[in-house]
């Protein structure tokens, strides 16, 4: 690759290192950022620094934040006896998003992955644990995603706390609003099916 | 959107801002540096901030490098009597790359856009021109896209450059290599015919 100067390459090169950016994006963007004025290209830079220094785990929630304690643990607006417990923090995001949900999170920053032995220690389990252990919790609901990996990791939170007294849930699955049934696997069919409710 | 800390929040408004990034790529853009070695997010910062600042023009073909004369403007191996005129630098990556031309370059750094108002003093035309008048160049080939705004420009050029003694060519248009005729638009197919080569 000679025909871009070697500041070029160096930049596309990096560039094509990020999840989801391939040789034409990385093209793209370094020629985009090449023309944008130097004052943005260097407060992009600091953005990109001063996001990964500062980012730590919520002492509570174990969110990704910039403080010692998220704002929504922080908050006394919301309902601290229920916790919705997802993998990651856009997934805490996403609920956020449907303005909806009015208790606390707890993230897991990931979930149980069995075929790659990646146990209980290895997700941030032992510290919701910690959370029910104080007795404030009432509800817990289960939000990991309804994938395999996701599925497990609900079950053994389940069995791992059911010995405490409290209400334990798992979010709905079923068909997606606007899904054609057509479209949608069949094991989703079967679960929409099971979870039917009286009308 | 106080789900996220500031931190964070301020680095996915920074990444939507580059072309083709949405809100959920920078998203997974922004939890990925997170999530990246401290080192490697320094390196790509400093990568932006780098190639934005030492890019110039080449002062003979006006791509971008970071020299005063590009890689290919200042090799003897070249054939500097053959001028290929293309809009960016990534046309001139992509001839590069078929490895099949062996001559110079002329990037406009853009095209004429007669529906913005965009005319030969918005692109790098006059350094073109300064090139043919030396007299050393005997061939100028247009390889400006095949849009309407490629056209015109390659129309324009042709105009201003007939009166000075040397050939003047047009890359081919017609039915890309692979592609199936039902799905070529009538404009391309009748380009293809109106340009058969005898066999």
């Amino acid at each position: 690759m000679n025909y871009y100067s070697k500041e070029i390459t160096n930049l596309i090169n990096e560039l094509r290192r990020l999840p989801g950016i391939g040789g034409k994006s990385a093209q793209r963007l370094a020629f985009h950022i090449i023309n944008m004025p130097e004052e943005h290209v260097e407060h992009l830079a600091k953005s990109l620094i001063s996001a990964r220094k500062n980012i730590r785990y919520c002492k509570i929630c174990c969110t990704l934040t910039d403080e010692e304690v998220c704002p929504i643990c922080s908050s006394d607006r919301r309902d601290h006896s229920t916790i919705m417990v997802v993998e990651h923090t856009k997934d805490l995001a996403a609920y956020e998003k449907t303005g909806q949900y009015n208790g606390l999170y707890h993230v897991l920053q990931g979930s149980l992955v069995p075929s790659l032995g990646k146990g209980p220690d290895d997700i941030r389990f032992k510290e919701l644990e910690d959370r029910v252990r104080d007795g404030l919790v009432k509800e817990v609901i289960l939000a990991t995603n309804s994938s395999l990996d996701g599925e497990a990791t609900a079950m053994y939170i389940t069995k791992k706390l059911k010995p405490y007294n409290l209400k334990l849930s798992r979010i709905a699955s079923g068909v997606p609003i606007g899904g054609e049934l057509e479209y949608i696997d069949e094991v989703t069919l079967s679960r929409a099916l099971d979870g039917r409710i009286e009308l």
